[in-house]
């Protein structure tokens, strides 16, 4: 918990907490991770893509630590979003170091080593949320090797290209590639997370096994109408781009409540030219939708377009979307949900709670390459993006216990 | 018609037009009005305000014209919105100058005087619209005394204050009160505006008599609820700042659509922290409502606040409305309209249609001062502040007709 304080001082806004992918505050929370990471004897390194890397090879018997043995990764980010709380992602990856801490044998030599089958890595990822570029998930991309060359040419807000910003932060966009992980250097990918919602607080339950993460679409919705006098203009001739924008807002809140695990969103919207005498012509919106299934959550979308269609209609507007993100549901491997429950439970221990986890993860992009697993720590108010996220201590001394039985059960099962 | 595309040329923004207050192509403009001023022998004088003066004194039988004689004005504005047509304001000014180059006598001596028990004034005033400070008639404001000292710190976008704006233009903001107008030197005003609505057009009618200026409220809205994780907050946890304000824009929509004549209409809204996967927040909206009586306005307004309240009830959401620009119906005087309809008619024809303006015109400050008449011409498609506004050569050939001879009926009433 002090570490998540001392992370949470690394801020580019003083009095809040940001912490974007290749700034200043990157490279010093990197530092700080990776002293933390030799601290417990892993060796260490900033892979191609930004992400800080520890490893604690293996002994197996061998005189020296294998170097080519396949790792469990355990992880999670270090970027934040904009006046973020001190724990989403942060937590994950500090408890990964006191798992290997906990795992760890120290040889005669004085070398640390793995004393499972398997080597142990811990990876803070560089960047999850997407707050400076808009595309999230990019070191976990890059380590899963589905780095996309067309994201090079994405600017921040001050038009710094991702490519200047890889340069300006030491970085070779050339070399991207040797940030990706092949699969049989792998053995899987956990991931513990602070829930982002109240699922856990509501059920009196510190931990959950996550079944799946979401699948999630966004869309980029632009609404046509005609920019006209506020005065002079009855509503009989009006085409108010705005009023469509109002309908689609609340029509994407009324069907998805009416849909079993499926949430949707409008989080962004402007209308233009956006004076107070002008009746609106135009208007964007977005529209964020999730479900635990990809089918559900499609036909959701159908039934919104088809009212849309119906409610633009009405009011002589045109519209049109532009998706911009569709991932699909990411599911939990069989093996590793078994070894995290077994991880949470404990002897004569109830079942654990199994949850989907609505918001994305670095685990959403490991998924392409190895089996994952998660596992949900409490967040007493469901807050998150937000200065009042919050996990209890005893919640996370829960946590790192659970997930390093979770290793030791994946560590005794047959290979 | 070719002087309303002379000055549409007098343009900040190539391309489109737009000229506000207090820049230089105000300046242009304002020397443009002088010279097709003095052209038909008015003597003319850029005001305190920088509002364009032309004058012609009533000879009065004597041998000087005499200089101190009531006036009756005409006027409109030579300032637009961004983006605007070419006629809002413009042609009023210009219809004013044919009328007086229609009315004027030409003396022995070559001097032109009004053959009218009054003196002709054509006054441009300088800013109606209000684009570059956000608040309207700044120009004849200063005509009618009713100058607030409170504007003078009021900032552009470029953050150049009103007075700078002043020294800037060569005006002494300390002489502000010397453009201010007593009644007794005021026999009345008049106002001829392209309609800025459709109605005309619908009736076939080219001209109109207006009875008054619709009252004009205008809010600043604020919703809170509370930003949270869009995937992981579930909707009974959700207070959705923007879903919010949503039900407000339809609900203004909805209670004015039941009320006749009272139009409302919501020109902005802005969603924060306005990122794609937050629940905002918080929502700004702004309400324009306008009505023909102040009494049915207000008594919208309640209606609106009380759904509001009930609405934000629901929803776990905070709201508070700021009023920033509240305007009684200003009424074109029994005596004024008499003659605007009586010029219009011509004998034998019918009886020309009344209607009220929803749009403020500078006819409403001096109001304050004088009795006021409007005459609005017909617009194809009731477009306005948009490039597309139109209005024929015909119906302002008609209308200058109209203008003088309701000139004329004032002139043969008894005083």
């Amino acid at each position: 918990m002090q570490r998540c304080d001392e992370l949470a001082r690394v801020t580019s806004t003083p009095g809040r907490i940001e912490r974007v992918y290749l700034s200043t505050e990157h490279a010093r929370v990197n530092r700080l991770a990776a002293e933390w990471m030799r601290e417990i004897g892993m060796t260490t390194r900033q892979d191609a893509a930004g992400n800080q890397v520890g490893r604690l090879a293996p002994s197996a018997g061998s005189a020296t630590p294998r170097d080519d043995a396949p790792a469990l990764m355990i992880g999670s980010h270090l970027d934040t979003v904009p006046d973020a709380g001190r724990f989403d992602g942060i937590v994950g990856v500090l408890m990964g170091l006191e798992v290997v801490r906990m795992l760890r044998s120290i040889r005669d030599d004085g070398l640390a080593v793995s004393p499972l089958p398997f080597a142990l890595e811990v990876v803070a990822f560089s960047d999850e949320e997407g707050t400076r570029f808009g595309k999230a998930l990019l070191g976990s991309s890059a380590v899963a090797g589905t780095w996309d060359d067309a994201w090079w040419s994405l600017a921040d807000a001050d038009g710094v290209t991702l490519r200047q910003a890889f340069l300006e932060f030491g970085l070779d966009p050339g070399r991207v590639g040797e940030a990706a992980r092949r699969p049989d250097e792998l053995v899987g990918y956990l991931e513990a997370h602070i829930e982002q919602g109240p699922e856990l607080h509501r059920r009196g339950e510190a931990l959950a096994v996550v079944s799946s993460i979401a699948s999630a679409r966004r869309f980029q919705l632009v609404v046509e109408g005609e920019a006209r006098h506020a005065g002079g203009t009855p509503y009989d001739m009006r085409r108010d781009a705005l009023l469509g924008a109002s309908e689609i807002a609340l029509a994407v809140e009324r069907i998805c409540r009416g849909e079993h695990h499926i949430i949707g969103t409008v989080g962004q919207l402007e209308a233009f030219p956006g004076a107070v005498n002008i009746v609106p012509g135009e208007a964007h919106l977005s529209v964020d939708l999730r479900g635990e299934f990809d089918g559900a959550r499609d036909r959701v979308w159908d039934a919104i377009s088809r009212e849309v269609d119906e409610a633009m209609g009405r009011r002589g507007l045109r519209w049109h979307a532009r998706e911009v993100h569709n991932a699909p549901a990411v599911f939990c491997a069989p093996l590793l949900q078994d070894v995290v429950r077994a991880g949470i439970r404990g002897p004569g221990s109830e079942e654990p709670p199994k949850i989907f986890s609505r918001a994305g993860h670095d685990a959403m992009s490991i998924g392409a390459i190895t089996d994952v697993g998660m596992l949900f720590l409490r967040n007493p108010d469901g807050i998150s993006h937000h200065p009042d996220e919050a996990v209890s201590a005893a919640d996370v001394a829960r946590g790192i216990e659970a997930l390093a039985e979770s290793v030791l059960h994946l560590a005794a099962e047959p290979r």
